[in-house]
């Protein structure tokens, strides 16, 4: 017994005496309560309740099941719950037929900079704007992004193309401004183990992408979800960029094969970052094409006027007519799996 | 200077000329034959030759150009040779506008099975059988192939069939019996370095399918295909399979940059192996619809009749009935990047 | 020029010039203000300025020196420092000839068991006491740590043996009360690329221990060191504790090679943890020797006295009796390569 | 029932009696004639032997005892042989209480250079020489070794100093030659998955050397020995040699945890190369030490007159002052761990 479901009218009665009952046999609960259902993540060893148990507890007031999970992830499982996670912002839906271009520059340089990549990649049919105000930079010397300042033009930039904001949160300390102006927060590879910042942003009613790490186990990463849903905040859009290899042609080396995995041992959404995952701009294209075929619900792709004169990963960003051209090549590509871009 | 290109009426007493010339300066030769024309890789180290003396051997007899090439792979390079190269097996070209699919079991078990398969994939649209004769297994206990009676199956099955066959070759002392019955020799992964065994199929006037070693760079990948190319043969056609990380959910991490990335260092077609990439069969399908999205020039698809009852790879082979619908799954994304299956 | 070195009796009237002159150029500043002198690095491209003008700023007050650094970590550079810096801790230095013994378990589970593990890893001759009171743990429903109540049985045992506390920080939100109870702060290797949490630790005047991430090469791992030095904490302690191969016979495959590396590079100490480098207590030992003779400054070690009942990490946890003779047994080691321990 | 041992006076008529029951449980065999017993491996699902047929079988005549063994290397194994394995070239012993140090260049250039070289390093106190005469290169453009006039001045340098020597093969077309010069025949990590190499060298009476492959993991090196042992010959050295991250500061990663996990799997002495390991010539002392503290039972180590001008590996080896420095530093280590050098 790993998982309790409870019935949409238990009572906090009904719960309190539920952890009595499992506190008397040595065990923690983690209480997540969603929108729709609340669950009662069953922790310490639960091997030690006998199926007599298991049944008695079945039939307290306000449980409508009790599950068992082999998995070490339980409520990002495909066994929790089996049908696909769709992610809603503002009508539009990341995880359904719909693959859903989330676009823009590595980071927020100015704000007619991002204004004018904003609408240059509405124009050539993204659907979310990506752009990041919190900078993670391998160096203390490089530049650190434009904090809130950045996160207002974002948000200027959607007011003016309607465009949802996705951009990223380095610090919990930062959760209130950046949730303030953002539709998704993004945790990036860096931060996918940041424990403290994953039950930040589980706390919130807000969308995560959630980034693998660039050495993280697709296992990992799923414990990473974990964290987030353990919280109550089950939206999240799992997000493939690349791992860590011997190989130097590319940045890192993408893995396109997480993308049936995780459609195979969760129901969250996954995107994928070529970008990232290659590193260099004329490889983009090509690997857009593949994440697409590979049954991707999304791409994140980087997009800039003038790439070699970006403060971040310029030499593998987009310029956007190149981008509007890739967005035309993908159409039937997504057709072909029956989707649509 | 790395290459001395010649006329095709070049003389041997041109070439006797030349590699004179060439030994008074302390270098050395490869002199590759091809059937169009006669190419002199030149070893040592060739920044010793001034400007003047280039020029100078320019201009001799038989001569038509000379180059110097930066990457560490000559004929291997698009610097090399900027089209296309193509490689004609009885009229079915890879790296034309049609992919190609290779498919068939690991091992050819019997020969019946060997001829069943071989009908179920042409029936399902593969152009190419593929099957192991000789088997590089991990464990010195497990089936380690038919040897030359497998051979003798597998051309019989083309018989019947009319597909051209793809097997390995594993030591330079069988050479001549795989070359006897096979239409493409396969060096497989574990061999990419087996210097020797390159060197003696580079020799002979037979395709070769080289697949990647396990953790092989790019670059060495292509060092691997000079070797084969320095003795004269030209017809090379890579296989990405997959690359070893920490990853425990696929078998390997199936490298489909690698797709894009030789397409720009490399004239050579470049087919994908999902099969071994993933190692599980119900990951092949969207692995294969990725790497054709990708740019993949062919795929080698593992199908037995039984997988759960196969002596190797079972986990990672189709059924038949499954490899014809991806068949059929594959042609719009194909036709999507302008290709035909 | 990279990094401007102050006289020790530069007033604040001189940096003000300083700044304002680098900021004329374009060029922003990073204050480093140490103990003994304070440290100008500059930020921005500073290929921009000419030797003239690099002549016409060395001659500026309060300037000692103007140095470039090609390494992209500067302060961490051993170009910057040619000396090996020791961190003291009450008297107990890391980085000296003497090699100090970290011991203790992966977490503090009660007040008794970290004050007896305390007094047994004392008379073992150990020097600095380790163990968790904030946990990263893969999973959110593993045992995360007993919080504040924790570090203050550290604090107790620290008053019982002497053996100043080394334990870990996840949150900069819990800086004040971790640094309240600890004399080294640890980050993990999960925590590693946190940048925020760095630039808070690199604003205290507390000895940081710091991890190397799961697969972060070693040049990303000193930039980890510069975000922290680039606030003014120089007391840095490196630990190599086992990067992410494709091996499964350990944990993680522990970088050796790493301890020499890091000698060339820089000037910080470097210390090994082999109980997560290996993961398994039966290799503890061996790797242990094999640190010491690479030119380790100091080891963590996992003690535990029922391992089997560990909370965490217990197959990796040696008991004190075999802690005891292994440190008997690094004696002679530490001695044949001019080290005491 | 995987292993079944011989009685030192077991007939042929008990070996075909042995074989004939195995095979009509539809079991094949592999018989390894050693010069001290002669072993039956059982090849197939052996599961499906019954208990009683087990013991019907074990009361054959001839036979000492029966085995089951879980691993997949069997002959390997420490469960096999509980006793470690040495091998003893002409009274030098690897594998007991003396650490052997194999020197010499990576490839022999000259008759003239390979004896100084020998001469050089016995006098720093090697007790055996390397150097290759057929050398795998990355490139087919790079020198590929002196050939047989290798070997032979290998075996002059060998009669001149009384050092056995180590020398690698590449090809079993060349093992009569290789065998007629070598005292240890070497195969190096490109040919690790040879398997038709191993079995060549494993029908021979000759001691080898058997480099870990650059991506190999613990087991599948065991499985590449059980390859060499499953034809009869039990003097085998395991090399570590370094394997393939994301890491760049260093050639290779050497693995030393390799040497306590391999003590613990197989009874096979167990060599280490920092040399390549590093592949930089100032990190090899700190490896050498390190290596011999973890347990290793010798090193291979590059040494060369000039290695400036070496033709391969230059920056990897040491000069032979350097190397005679590093000879004594590493004595009062071996001292420390129990062993003599």
């Amino acid at each position: 017994m790993d998982i309790i479901v409870l019935k949409p009218n238990a009572t906090e009665e009904d719960i309190r005496r539920i952890v009595k009952k499992l506190e008397s046999r040595g065990l923690g609960v983690n209480i997540s309560k969603g929108t729709e259902r609340t669950v009662i993540g069953v922790i310490g060893d639960t091997s030690k309740i006998s199926e007599e148990e298991e049944d008695a507890i079945r039939v307290m007031p306000g449980i409508e099941d009790v599950m068992r999970i082999l998995k070490p992830y339980k409520l990002a499982s495909r066994d929790f719950k089996a049908d696909d996670t769709t992610v809603d912002i503002e009508g539009k839906v990341i995880g359904g037929r719909k693959i859903q271009i989330i676009a823009g520059p590595c980071a927020v340089e100015s704000r007619t900079m991002i204004i004018n990549i904003a609408e240059k990649v509405k124009e050539a049919g993204a659907s979310f704007l990506r752009g990041g105000a919190f900078k993670p930079r391998t160096s203390p010397y490089s530049f650190q992004g434009l904090g809130e300042e950045g996160l207002k033009y974002l948000a200027e930039a959607r007011e003016r193309t309607g465009l949802p904001v996705v951009t990223e949160l380095m610090d919990p300390r930062d959760i209130e401004v950046v949730i303030k102006y953002a539709d998704i927060v993004q945790i990036g590879a860096r931060n996918m183990q940041n424990f403290r910042l994953l039950l930040e942003v589980g706390s919130r009613d807000k969308p995560i992408l959630l980034k693998r790490g660039f050495s993280a186990t697709i296992k990992e990463w799923l414990m990473a979800a974990e964290y987030i849903m353990s919280k109550g905040n089950q939206k999240i859009i799992l997000c493939e960029r690349g791992v860590r290899t011997f190989e130097t042609a590319t940045r890192n080396t993408l893995d396109l094969s997480a993308v049936p995995v995780l459609k195979q041992l969760t129901h969250l959404p996954v995107v994928v970052d070529p970008s990232h995952g290659v590193g260099k701009w004329d490889l983009v294209a090509p690997m857009s094409k593949a994440a697409v075929a590979a049954g991707a619900d999304g791409l994140l792709i980087e997009v800039h006027m003038n790439p070699e004169e970006a403060l971040s990963d310029g030499e593998q960003s987009l310029k956007p007519d190149y981008f509007k051209k890739l967005m035309s090549e993908l159409r039937p590509i997504a057709s072909a799996v029956g989707r649509d871009i």
